[in-house]
């Protein structure tokens, strides 16, 4: 069991940048990564959509023998860890919620924490209550910024477009601490940050999509200096590691290895994967395969 | 026949442009529009995966009776159309290409068109092969403009997002005549026209995405006054109509009518789909309905 590969699933290539960490944190393990591009995005899906697809990803996963499955999609993890759980039997599921929750917890002093995810992270709320349980007296305002998604997959993660739209979303989160943008839309974008009320403003910012770590510089660029800016990727990655040191699962020496599965195009998979994972990813790699 | 409906199909709300289009020049007939919106998008899939969901969505329009079938959506008639012509049989199917492929020779005088649509449509390279047939020497580039689409299901159609969006797309076609963006990613976006050598532009734009028209001002104002634009929801109708006429097929008398099918939400249908038809949908009137 300790020889077997961990499954990573996520609807697309976001989850490449939680498979990076992994990767870092765990240099003995071998994982199977599938991305269920041919039904991306998940983000602006309904729950019981979402929960259906990522049951029959897992399923899938079980099928390469599998030690381990990591939900690598925050809208997967958000509406569908319970499905899975309850479809999944005799191998540990973990999701990014819970470790993203965590690290926002330790990261804020005032407990105030702004969650910026897709619109289906937003809407099921899983965040929110995942804090609220870990800091009873937080102030959470969750925000969908569905945009993100496209501008890295466009490999538009950075520059003045990346930063517009950053500060279209943020500023009005950042500038009077509602999660409100409908004022600002479509209204001239100033060039000066705005004048913050700086104890009423949140001092946390949560990445509750895979996706954002590609948008970090333009997201920092939007928000100031100030924020304390967290994703899941590497606190994911440690609950991870401890769960395998817990249930004997680790596998102790060994080069690392990835096989990538996905279920549409395997070139547009290594083209934009190579981004989100940091390292070129040859097609020849990537197995197209149905679910 | 002549009372059964018309069939109009896409991956999602895009199409409902289309539809405004049909309505307006079949002001007797029915309508059965239906959004793939749990498999969109469509544009950056591979061209396998669109036909066959192409053909799937073509079969349940059969189910409602409809007399004739429009794909309202640029990425399946480019790479789904001839797999729907041969699954089915006795009805005709009308695509959004061709219309609109003749509507760009018609507006323009040089021959030399620019053609912006999803990546799927460039790669499939239909509009480049169709506006070559009824153009023997036009000169035309093509560029993906994926971005576009997320702008206008977001609402961030107009704005100085969408147009410093446009800019990015359109200024170096209509700068140096090549499709290629690669020197402008990124790079700080001026905010003054380019200096452009007029003759060697060119004179025609086609949206060639359903998507498109509701960008229709940024788009302008990233390319000013003198450029043609034309999209096919117009065109498409219109050889539609004639279809009818010819096959005696048209309602002659009633009033129309629209029932919408989608295979996700019908709130989010619902509510971006209002935008893009220019009245309010309920979701009452949105069926639920699974491929």
């Amino acid at each position: 069991m300790n020889e077997s590969p961990i499954g990573v699933f996520d609807s697309g290539v976001g989850g490449l940048t939680v498979l990076k960490a992994l990767a870092a944190e765990l240099p003995h393990e071998r994982f199977v990564y599938l991305g269920d591009t041919a039904r991306l995005p998940y983000g602006t899906k309904s729950p019981d959509t979402v929960a259906r697809y990522a049951v029959q990803a897992a399923e899938a996963l079980l099928e390469y023998g599998v030690k381990c499955l990591v939900i690598a999609c925050n809208t997967a993890s958000s509406v569908g860890l319970r499905a899975i759980r309850e479809h999944i039997e005799g191998i540990p599921v973990v999701g990014v919620i819970e470790p993203g929750a965590e690290a926002a917890c330790a990261a804020s002093k005032s407990g105030h924490i702004a969650v910026i995810a897709t619109e289906g992270t937003v809407r099921g709320g899983a965040y929110q209550e995942a804090i609220l349980r870990l800091r009873e007296h937080a102030r959470v305002v969750a925000q969908p910024t569905q945009l993100f998604v496209a501008l890295a997959e466009e490999g538009l993660h950075e520059g003045p477009i990346a930063e517009n739209v950053a500060r279209h979303y943020l500023w009005p989160i950042f500038q009077n601490n509602r999660a409100d943008t409908s004022t600002a839309r479509n209204a001239v974008i100033p060039t000066e940050p705005p004048d913050a009320d700086v104890a009423q403003r949140p001092d946390t910012l949560v990445l509750g999509c895979t996706h954002f770590p590609m948008l970090a510089r333009a997201i920092r660029t939007a928000v100031g200096p100030h924020i304390r800016i967290v994703d899941s990727a590497a606190t994911t990655a440690k609950s991870v590691r401890e769960l395998l040191t817990r249930q004997h699962l680790s596998r102790p020496a060994g080069a690392g290895a990835t096989r990538f599965l996905a279920t549409d195009s395997v070139e547009r998979f290594a083209r934009i994967g190579s981004r989100f994972l940091a390292r070129p990813i040859d097609p020849a790699e990537v197995e197209l395969i149905d679910l």
